[in-house]
């Protein structure tokens, strides 16, 4: 089990662990974060990861030019990682990765996510997960609205693999943009 | 000249400066998050603030419990300060006060934010700005493509007061929400 950490390195640019020449290796988050500035840089959707919520307690003033922050502590979200507009419609989106082989733990998705994204489904938003299941190399797409029910009607601790395979789409990862999420994008709700 | 400060404080609960039972005396961005808040949990549009980005240089971890961020900086955020949902739309906005009484000046606006709110437009969402007049107790709700088109055909440091009166909506405030700016939404966009 794997939530996605933070801060989050990436390969330097050129090493390429496992020799794939696409993303292999890398988080999903720095690959959606690439896949993200492709489609803005090609005028496909505008998608951007918030910032991480920081509480400042303490800032000094060296000098008027920069405030330097010298005790803070990391927030929890009280929304998801990603959102933006594609087509006029308002996107939002969670992802998470886990190194669990058979199914996806529940407890990856925290409870102000969950509401969140049911919120978003209630104002008419598009609202899904991107799930990587990093032993198996594989990585889906799935509708919140779908996922949220299964988790709350499952009665493990986790969603069986295969119900990802059937539910959610796959994503090929691919050069550019790196992760194609856009497509399944389209796919489900266009 | 008076840009949004960071942190912002409110005015204590029961505390009202001026002694209007409303608002007055709380800052933009409070009265805006106050009416968020409110939208959000009436279900009326789902927006909120983006946290202020930072730049952590040195985190501590004096327990495994607590991250400790003892040095970072405050970052130049790369878009506006509000986004969100409503009615399946995408909306995008920044809020902006001047304590100036003849105009709103140009530079309070970030070139970042202009880009920004450009591709909010290319990508068909809805983008405004909510920009108050402090010392004349005046706060209107503008387009965003207008207010860009007219700084960009502006040969003066600023835009004349009299030019939101006659292209923005103005915003009355009230007790629930504090800030009524989505009626302004609804007549501007819908």
């Amino acid at each position: 089990m794997n939530k996605i950490g933070y801060p989050q390195g990436s390969a330097p640019a050129g090493i390429t662990p496992g020799g794939n020449p696409a993303s292999r290796g890398q988080g999903l988050e720095a690959d959606i974060n690439d896949s993200n500035l492709w489609y803005r840089e090609n005028g496909k959707c505008l998608v951007y990861k918030k910032p991480t919520p920081v509480q400042v307690v303490h800032v000094d003033y060296p000098s008027r030019q920069r405030a330097r922050i010298t005790e803070a502590y990391y927030k929890t979200p009280s929304t998801t990682d990603y959102n933006g507009v594609y087509r006029g419609r308002y996107l939002d989106f969670e992802a998470k990765e886990t190194r669990n082989i058979r199914g996806f733990p529940l407890n990856l998705v925290h409870p102000h996510q969950i509401r969140h994204l049911e919120q978003v489904e209630r104002h008419d938003g598009i609202g899904f997960f991107i799930i990587r299941f990093t032993a198996r190399q594989k990585t889906f797409l799935v509708d919140a609205p779908l996922l949220i029910r299964e988790m709350k009607a499952c009665s493990h601790s986790s969603i069986p693999y295969v119900w990802f395979e059937e539910q959610g789409v796959e994503l090929q990862e691919g050069l550019y943009p790196r992760l194609p999420w856009l497509a399944a994008v389209d796919r489900l709700y266009f």
